[in-house]
């Protein structure tokens, strides 16, 4: 499994990313699921990917090559907008899906992949898309300004809580790691070490991707923090007003099933 | 959908229970899935539910017959232990579900429900069991004492961070009550108001429910604190040690792919 997530926010956009891979759970190994591309000075994108690794690698194979020879077709490099060049890596993977998908079929596998792909080209904004494995898309908005693909839910109630567009990009990428965190705690499927890459709004260049490894003291100090956090901000919590019986009240031997007050009829 | 979640600590074991129930997403209503039984004064029971209304509904209905008209096997008043009851309502939900099945796959729908029943039997101790759609179940251990049906991902992480079986019981139902609040806010499809009952050990005596309404000043002095929490833990974190380029980099214009320098390969 993996668990990779993307924030925008007005200083930019924070891309972090597990490195987990399993097939199966006798072959766990650590795979890279964060791609920096920069095809030309005026744009830069990052990937994310989540699902069959085999599509994902033919997948940066391909884009690389079309940037290496450029087709007559699009391109990451020929996109006039980062929905275009969306569309671009949509289409890709669909056509590495169907090229594998009978011989996955025939094995009851899937070759299926999830991604999020970000940038900025020059003469628009920094723009965010998730691209299912069907090709097509969505985007992120002012009161959702993230995008989760793979094992989502651990990681985000704590977004949902603290995100907002205002967040610094350092800050923003704090809350990715912290997000990471609650998943890796709670699925073994994701794991340390962690990919992030910041890109700054109007930067163009692109981004250096940037490593946090599971034994990094970062990493380490965060989690403590993060922990004695909660278990302070829980303690800090008023007591559940719940009356507590000291000592069984009498019964009625007769009723033999305690009726619920408000259960509608 | 539904969360419901069971937390056993020294001092007994607390259920938690949301209300809200749909059939698509235009048929939203509030049930209570939180039931509490009383067979007889050595005993009591309580049984939450996540999955089909309608076989929860007849499964209380037998539960209920059973205890007023004895059968002659088991029944909730007869279990020796609470494994055994477990095993009753267990072999009574996959009844139920059978008898439908047919039917229900034609419609394409499924009667599949998922238990949690909890309770104690006087010469036992206090005992939880998470019964699946198929009848057979799984209990607590000491460093998982909480059980969770229905939409479990979004309140986990908490339940990882916080959960000790030294928690005083009011304590673990704050607990359950900040889980159901992490779900609430991730996940529409399960909703306030939520019904708690707190079993201390020994007490045999059935617990009298207790409803946490969505505008409870209690909930509402919960949730505030809680965000609130979340949001000091935060800013005290460690700020993110990546980089943050100030000015574009230059650039080798050659170089249309950024090698990940720790991709293996």
């Amino acid at each position: 499994m993996t668990y990779c997530v993307a924030i925008q926010v007005d200083e930019g956009i924070v891309f972090g990313a597990d490195t987990r891979t399993n097939a199966g759970v006798d072959y766990v190994t650590s795979y890279r699921k964060l791609h920096v591309f920069a095809p030309a000075q005026d744009r830069s994108f990052v990937l994310l990917a989540a699902g069959s690794l085999a599509t994902t690698r033919e997948l940066i194979d391909r884009i690389e090559r079309d940037l290496a020879f450029p087709p007559n077709g699009a391109s990451l490099s020929t996109a006039g907008r980062v929905f275009e060049a969306a569309e671009y890596v949509g289409r890709l993977s669909r056509e590495i899906q169907e090229k594998h998908g009978a011989a996955l079929a025939r094995s009851g596998v899937t070759g299926e992949v999830t991604l999020i792909l970000g940038g900025q080209i020059r003469g628009g904004p920094p723009e965010l898309r998730l691209i299912y494995p069907q090709g097509n898309y969505i985007g992120v908005s002012d009161e959702t300004p993230y995008l989760q693909i793979g094992e989502t839910k651990y990681g985000k109630p704590v977004l949902d809580r603290l995100v907002r567009k205002s967040l610094p990009l350092s800050e923003a990428a704090k809350l990715a790691l912290v997000s990471m965190d609650a998943t890796v705690r709670s699925n073994i499927t994701v794991a340390a070490p962690f990919d992030f890459a910041l890109y700054p709004t109007d930067h163009f260049a692109p981004p250096t991707p940037f490593r946090i490894e599971s034994d990094s003291p970062y990493y380490h100090e965060v989690r403590e923090a993060w922990q004695r956090g909660f278990a302070e901000s829980f303690a800090k919590l008023p007591a559940f007003p719940a009356p507590l019986p000291s000592t069984a009240p009498p019964m009625d031997p007769s009723a033999n099933f305690v009726p619920n007050p408000e259960q509608p009829s």
